[in-house]
């Protein structure tokens, strides 16, 4: 298989491009999108989904929405207020969307604040959404240097989703440990859960290492455990969507049963993540605000009901420790994620 | 919602009629199956399924085959031996078939010595697979009414797979400790597992607990962990493909995750099955044959490898206790077994 490169995520002109993920593996269909409602759309549908991608996403598409606005003069405060907030209202579980969209709110009032014109304030929100992408590609690269060491030769790593570079914008979360240990020569292999209902791992994990050339085998996931049993699984990495003061993990559904399962078979199990993925305001996970999807997600029959969250909580007793962007954090992880935010209160937002 | 009522197999004139669970929820279709060819490719190809249920179709189908042959004049020991070989080979796990299947062969033995004519060996190989048929019935019954004494009024029951009506020539196994618990007005309800790959729950179990008018709603087969930790279930019920003189349990895909999981979470987990699950021959688990799929069943992408297997294994320790059609097996459950076995040696096969 020839190496192939894609982007996530790119400017285009007066639009922001993304790949359509809905459509992968069997199409790689790129959109170009120029307004908040066809990002809100993108974003809500998971045609661009993963916590750090969509909180570029929101930045990029503010910002590109803003330079048309400011092109016919009509940028204000106003609209920049709304057009975050439609923004945000899309997903309510991953704190990266808000993050990068108080970023932005905050460029807009220091525009405001300073007085200056709608095509200077556009072109400042441009440069805030670039910082934001270039951060998180250099997050990312972190989180893989970091986690990569975690990653022993031969090892056989096991992750669920889509924490990769279809997840944000440089190497992904999980993955980039992957990619780094890859780079080093470690000689790797990766087992995907499938992700139901929307099948992340197999359409999305799957699809991303192959063109890389890393080894991955997808695996239903009621499979997991019994891989485990089997002795075929030395590690488990994965993203995470938003992380509590107390270092409890809200992350898509199905990883908790997988951080249960490494747990009863000795496993360690990781948890990747930049540090904008932290919600210092939540004191546990049982605060963190968890989507219910439809339930055309999981067709089924006439008369049966449906129960769709599309994350949980994993408690950070389960975590073996979270490997971020700032290094990695080891036990007891309320007591690091609060240094960790300190000494970068500065940098992160 | 109307009460409606369906059969899994029935006799029809010559042949075997069955009702194609591949086309499940959507379409109820039945298919009538006349030759050994084509009842070893329903039983591969999963039309007609669930481990006492596939061995009650393999004694039928060979009874109704083996009529057709007598009718011609055909119908000798030889073909006999090849038909029962053909309808063995077909699924490796479930040891129901060849227990079957074993029964008929005894028949053809015993019809051979007695120097019966083909016309009444093939009267007595449909006379045995209906004591088959009528026995399995039975013990779904008893299974019921025993497992029923385990669900308490107001239970929230999980169940993986398909273990009900559809799965067997009466009540199922698992399900039929539901249908009894609802017949006695308990007021229980399921969450169904979703089943990955062949989605049994959300197609089967769903599909026969809305008939029934018994309140189903379908997960993602990773959701199982987390609504045990929100309290949302209070006990676990599965049926068995084999079960090994230790009490090891092989099932579906799945069921040995969820048995980690209740047991992290302190639920009770049951295994529902007719005492011809039992494999005495198979001191453990792992001796147990587990029947890998084609990779086909979990779409990925392409260069992306899939790990595929149709089945299993519980360790005895993590299951609480098993219920049979002889009574509730509790530990040290190997004994339990045997005892078991004892008792029933000259009724059971």
């Amino acid at each position: 298989m020839c190496a192939h490169s894609f982007s996530a995520i790119a400017w285009s002109n007066h639009a922001v491009r993304i790949l359509d993920q809905t459509l992968l593996p069997r199409e790689e269909r790129y959109l170009d999108i120029a307004t908040i409602e066809d990002m809100a759309e993108a974003i809500r549908m998971l045609r661009v989904r993963g916590a750090p991608l969509i909180g570029i996403a929101a930045a990029m598409g503010l910002a590109a929405a803003a330079a048309r606005m400011a092109a016919r003069g009509d940028l204000s405060a106003q609209w920049i207020t709304r057009a975050a907030r439609e923004l945000e209202a899309t997903r309510p579980t991953a704190v990266n969307l808000r993050w990068a969209l108080d970023r932005m709110r905050e460029v807009a009032s220091g525009g405001r604040r300073a007085g200056v014109s709608g095509r200077q304030l556009a072109e400042a929100l441009r440069e805030e959404a670039q910082r934001i992408w270039d951060m998180d590609a250099g997050m990312c690269r972190s989180i893989g240097e970091y986690g990569a060491r975690l990653i022993e030769p031969g090892f056989t790593v096991l992750t669920h989703c889509n924490a990769g570079k279809l997840a944000t914008g440089g190497l992904g979360t999980a993955l980039a440990a992957v990619y780094v240990a890859a780079e080093q020569g470690k000689g790797i292999d990766v087992v995907a859960d499938e992700t139901r209902p929307l099948r992340q791992g197999a359409r999305l994990t799957a699809w991303e290492l192959s063109q890389a050339g890393i080894p991955v085998r997808v695996i239903v996931d009621g499979a997991a455990a019994s891989l485990m049993a089997a002795g075929e699984v030395d590690v488990v990495i994965t993203g995470a969507d938003r992380i509590a003061a107390n270092g409890d993990v809200a992350n898509k559904i199905g990883t908790y049963q997988v951080a249960v399962s490494a747990r009863a078979h000795g496993i360690p199990f990781y948890v990747a993540a930049p540090r904008s993925t932290v919600d210092p305001s939540l004191q546990s996970g049982d605060l963190i605000p968890i989507e219910y999807r439809g339930a055309e997600e999981l067709d089924t029959a006439p008369g049966a009901g449906v129960v769709n969250p599309a994350f949980d909580v994993t408690p950070a007793e389960l975590i073996s420790a979270i490997v971020t962007d700032g290094g990695v954090l080891e036990h007891p992880l309320g007591d690091a994620i609060r240094t960790l935010m300190e000494t970068s209160g500065s940098e992160g937002g």
